[in-house]
C-alpha cells in the first residue's frame, strides 16, 4: 500500500501500536511532544541519512536503513562512553512511499534501538523528494565525560577494530562487486557496529583521555580531538588495523581508505602509556582488536603518517567533507 | 562564497565562533554529543522543513527560514505549557549553497530561540539534494503536562488569535499577490508566533484540560485532541475567529481555511466553563485574542462544524496530511 492511500496520521497510529512501552517516558508518542524525567548528565546527537547521499536503496533494504539511522547516532554516544536512551527520528518521504517499507524502516530502527536499550519516544513525518532520515538521540552516562579534547603530548593513540571497510565496501557497492571479500566490506558500510561497550569502558575505567568516533575518516577525525586538545598526532601506517578482505581487495601497503574513508564508526582515542596492559586485556575481553596506531605529538608538529621507512606518507585527501571534492 | 568553496568543517568552526556562551551547557557543540545536566520534566519535539513542500527560497530569506525553524518547534512546546531550553539542528545543504545564506539561516535560528531562552547546542549537517532544517528542540515545564488527551464533554473549545491567515498567506505567495491583506497573511505564513506565553500561562494556573498546536489545521488537530481525549467537539463557523486580512480577502462567511489551513500556531484548548472569565482576562492581559469555538461533546456525535442557521457546515476536507491529497 503507498502511504499516500494510507495518509500521515493512519500510518503514525499504525507505527504507535507497534511501540513497545517503556516505564521511563512519562509521555511518549502521540502528543505535540514526548515528556521524560531525566537526571545525571544527559547527552544529545543528531545525525541524518539522506537518500543518494548516503545510501541508495537498490543496496540495502529498509529495514537494515533503520538499524543504520539509528547505529550512526549511537556511535557518538560511545565516542562520550555513554548509552542511548531515547530517540527522536524526524522522516522525509516521497509521496509513492510503500507503507511497508517503511514499517520495515521502523522496525528495524526500534529494533536497534532495543537492543541498547534505548526506546523511540517522538518524531514527525513529512513528505520529501528523497528519503530523509534525521534522528535526535539522548544518551547518559555515569562516568565522566570523554571528550574530544583530552590528549596531551606524549599518549598513545589506539583504534577499534578495523579501519577502511566501509568506504571500501561504498565503492564495492558502486562498482557492483560480489565476491566473498565484497560482501565482507559491503556489510561493514551497510551495518556499521557502534562501540557502546568499549566506549562504557574507556569512560567507567578512566583508560581514555580524549576519544572520537570514526565517521569521517581517520585523519579527519584525528584531526578534530588534535584540534580539540591542541595537540598533533604522528600515525604509523603499517601499523592501522586492515581486515582481511581489506588486504585482500586493495593490498597489504595501500593504506589510502584506511586513512581517509568515512563510516567506520570506530573508536580513535588517546591514552597514557600506563594504559597500556589495561587495554590489551579490554581488547581481548571484549573480543575487539584495539590497536595503538601512533602517538600524540606537539601541535608544532602536525599530523603526520609514517610509512613502514619512516618516510611521510601523504594521502591524497583527509577524509570526508560533504562539502570539498579535494 | 560557496560552501563548496569553504568546506563543512572549517564552515561550522565559523558557526561556532557565533553562539553565546550558555551556562547550563556542560558541553556544547564541537564534541561527538552536546552534554547537559537536566532536571525535572524534559519536553522533546521535532520538526523539519524542507525546500518546495514546506516553503520556496524565493519566497523569504534564509534569516526567516531559520526564525521560523524555531518557532515552528517551540509551538509545540507552547501547547504543552513548557519552555524552550536547547535545540539541535540537523541541515540538509546542496553544495552550491552560499555560506552567508546559511550564517543568516543560522544566526534567525539562534535568535528566534534567544528570545525564548533557548540555546542551540548541536547539530550536524549533509549535502541533500535541497534544503532541509530539521530541529530537535526540549523544553521543560514546571507545571503539570497539558496533553491531548484530558478534555471532557460539556466543556469549552478555544483559540488564540486568528485562523486561516498562514493557509491564505501561503496561497498569495503561490499566487504572487502584493496587496496589503495579502502582506499582513504572507507574513503570518512566513513568521509565525509560538504562543509560549499562553500555553504556560494555561499550565500554571491549570486553565486547559486538553491542548494542541494548531499546524495541520483547526479539524485535523481537534481531531487528534478529540481522539485522545475520547470526545467529540462541536464548533461554531461565525465564532471561528478571522483577521480582517481574511475577511477582506475571503470575505466574513468563508471558513475553508480557517477550518483547515495548517500552519497557524495558534493554540487549541478545552476548558470547562467555570474558567470563562479568567481566561478572558488572560486574553486581555496578554493582548491576544482567545475566542471561545464551540464545546465538547460525546464522541458518539463525533466532530461537527454549524454553521449561522444551525445547519451541519461540511469542509472539502479537515486539514493538512502530507500523504493524502484529498
Amino acid at each position: 500500500m503507498k502511504l499516500s492511500d494510507l495518509g500521515e496520521f493512519p500510518f503514525l497510529r499504525r507505527l504507535r501500536g507497534r511501540m513497545p512501552a517503556d516505564p521511563r517516558v512519562v509521555l511518549g508518542v502521540g502528543d505535540d511532544c514526548a515528556a521524560l524525567s531525566l537526571s545525571g548528565t544527559t547527552l544529545l546527537t543528531t545525525d541524518a541519512m539522506i537518500e543518494n547521499v548516503h545510501f541508495r536503496r537498490e543496496w540495502t533494504s529498509f529495514s537494515i536503513l533503520g538499524e543504520k539511522a539509528f547505529t550512526v547516532n549511537a556511535s557518538d554516544i560511545a565516542a562520550m562512553g555513554g548509552e542511548p536512551t531515547f530517540a527522536l527520528l524526524s522522516l522525509g518521504v516521497p509521496q509513492e512511499c510503500e507503507v511497508e517499507d517503511l514499517e520495515a524502516f521502523f522496525d528495524g530502527f526500534v529494533r536497534a534501538a532495543g537492543t541498547c536499550g534505548a526506546a523511540l519516544i517522538g518524531g514527525n513525518m513529512s513528505a520529501a523528494p528523497c528519503l530523509m532520515f534525521s534522528v535526535t538521540l539522548l544518551g547518559r552516562t555515569l562516568h565522566n565525560l570523554v571528550t574530544r579534547g583530552g590528549a596531551h603530548v606524549g599518549e598513545d593513540l589506539y583504534v577499534t577494530g578495523t579501519l577502511g571497510d566501509a568506504a571500501l565496501g561504498l565503492r564495492m557497492l558502486q562498482e557492483g562487486k560480489t565476491t566473498a571479500e565484497a560482501q565482507v566490506v559491503k556489510t561493514r558500510f551497510l551495518r556499521p557496529t557502534a562501540r557502546l561497550a568499549i566506549g562504557r569502558e574507556m569512560a567507567a575505567r578512566g583508560l581514555a583521555t580524549a576519544m572520537i568516533d570514526v565517521s569521517d575518516g581517520l585523519l579527519q577525525d584525528l584531526g578534530h580531538l588534535c584540534e580539540e586538545s591542541r595537540v598533533g598526532a604522528a600515525v604509523e601506517a603499517q601499523k592501522l588495523p586492515l581486515s582481511e578482505a581489506y588486504r585482500a581487495l586493495l593490498g597489504e601497503r595501500d593504506w589510502s581508505l584506511a586513512l581517509t574513508g568515512g563510516e567506520d564508526y570506530e573508536l580513535l582515542f588517546a591514552a597514557t602509556t600506563e594504559q597500556r596492559t589495561a587495554i590489551d586485556i579490554l581488547a581481548k575481553n571484549s573480543n575487539c582488536p584495539i590497536t595503538r596506531i601512533g602517538r600524540v605529538v606537539s601541535a608544532a608538529e602536525g599530523l603526520n603518517v609514517h610509512g613502514p621507512d619512516g618516510t611521510a606518507y601523504t594521502p591524497a585527501h583527509v577524509g570526508y567533507d560533504h562539502f570539498r571534492l579535494t
